[in-house]
């Protein structure tokens, strides 16, 4: 299977590592909209500019679009789905709908395949939703994140007056998350499920009490959370918070039984030293099901919900059945 | 979808409970070896002899088979498979490629879907086992049962003179699992993972020593593992011991990053107040899928690798995208 990645920031950087790790896999290049000459791979993977892709026309079996979701991956995945099969990693859950609409247009009409929405959420924790909903009808599920970094929570600090850099956790509420797992099925404010952990770097003179209250009333962003602000060094903060970890729990309780009198409870949890590696390794899994769909004729958009859990694995039907069932 | 149950025990039961919360499933009938009339069942679904089952050929869409894996389901499902679209819980890992092989010949020539091996172990623990390791390549997975009832082992003690009842539990050695759970990936014996609990209601007058000898000693079943045996009486049993919980955890550790610097740790548990009716609740959602692949001209012998997640649901594809990923 040939890949190509397109656009390489950590993600991309990510992807490339974990093309390493799958041995039918080959790695074409790298695209990037700097100039190609300025990039340095991990692996002395062929950079080209983005502007040479159609030039790679059908010389790679799938292209991982490593782009941003809020202005990149809206226009770079329809586009780029004309002409090759695509992954993504599109996590705008409230735009998934109309991202895919226009996918499935252009990859419908030029016969190729495209799965957008990979990663872990969503991804992987859709897929955990879903597979606890459909076996356990008559419950409730919960997801909880954390504890782990919220790039655009760190972002939104970082653009306050007076602030040089900044990290964001998101923490579960530890009592909340116990009551779920012993299959407790309580109403939840968005307060009672995670707190806000914020790691500032002040400017010097900056007004501290100003900058957290700046952070502490931000709407949407940390006024309906419990947010804790606490200022640190550049030293401190390149020692400490230089890491992108995070993961998160799905919870499904649900009832069965004539009088819905056992209950049951289905959790899925991660734990990820890297975010972006994490959602890498699934973009290049997912990526072998898209290739192998896209040669037995199945075009348009999908998502993980359409992918056979088979076609992710390169081992063959009797080995997986032999080794894994 | 029209759903029928072929053999009425713990499971058959479940199924009957798991059709109910399901609103696009309506329940034929159910079909037993017995003397239908000797058969009462929970929500007054009609009872029929199995040897009437080919009178209702074409007016059942998914025949869910509730037969143990030892000697029933090696025969009925295969069988069976020739007249109906089919879903078993086929569990003795060791032979699901042969049971495999024999379904698919049956349902492939004549054009029905049949599902084998579903449930949770194998089931969704195989599904997790096979996501996890498609994405973390570079990285080992860990199994654990329990708390639980083994209902083979239960049955194993029961045979031994002197023993009336007897109730076996299977317990994940707590610190092998938390070990696990940090991303440690040791290798493990068989008694480093799963202690074995035993409670036994002894007949009187029985030789208690000679009992617990009998247990601890068993080959294959006991002799491998820390047992403990208590006694109890038959009250006891009654009172403390009359469900069938079960559940365990599905852990894979893998390494990620251009150096495998970043460990990332993926968990899947089940806790089930009712091994049967969790088991019977997948069976149903599982034929649900099957039903979809049949309509749509897919035959032979399935396994839920084979499955895509979105067949499963009641929801369409624009429902499970606005609401699940």
């Amino acid at each position: 299977m040939k890949l190509a990645i397109y656009g390489y920031g950590n993600l991309g950087r990510g992807v490339e590592c974990a093309a390493q790790q799958n041995s039918d896999t080959e790695l074409i290049g790298v695209f990037t909209r700097r100039n190609p000459s300025d990039v340095k791979t991990l692996f002395n993977t062929p950079v080209y500019s983005a502007d040479d892709i159609l030039d790679f026309k059908g010389k790679i079996d799938v292209l991982i679009i490593c782009g941003g979701s809020a202005t990149d991956l809206p226009k770079m995945t329809p586009a780029l789905a004309c002409d090759f099969n695509v992954v993504d990693s599109f996590d705008t859950h409230a735009k998934i709908p109309q991202h895919f609409e226009f996918v499935d247009a252009a990859a419908y009409s030029n016969d190729t395949t495209a799965l957008i929405s990979c990663g872990w959420d969503p991804g992987m924790f859709s897929l955990n939703r879903l597979y606890a909903s459909a076996i356990l009808p008559d419950g409730k599920d919960y997801t909880f994140w954390g504890r782990g970094v919220s790039q655009g929570h760190s972002d939104a600090i970082r653009r306050i007056d007076g602030v040089i850099d900044a990290r964001q956790y998101t923490v579960p509420v530890e009592e909340t998350l116990k009551a779920v797992r012993k299959g407790e099925t309580p109403e939840l404010t968005t307060r009672q499920k995670h707190i806000r952990e914020c790691y500032v770097v002040a400017a010097e003179g900056a007004d501290k009490e100003e900058i957290t209250r700046q952070i502490k009333t931000m709407p949407n962003y940390f006024a309906d959370y419990d947010t804790t602000v606490t200022f640190i060094s550049l030293e401190e903060m390149k020692r400490d918070h230089s890491e992108i970890p995070h993961g998160g729990v799905v919870i499904r309780t649900g009832k069965t039984g004539a009088c819905g009198e056992h209950s049951n409870t289905i959790e899925y949890s991660l734990k990820l030293d890297s975010n972006p590696e994490f959602t890498a390794s699934a973009l290049v899994a997912f990526a072998r099901a898209i290739y192998r769909m896209n040669e037995r004729g199945i075009y348009g958009c999908k998502t993980v919900f359409d992918i056979a859990p088979a076609d992710l694995s390169p081992l063959s039907g009797d080995e997986l059945r032999a080794t894994m069932l």
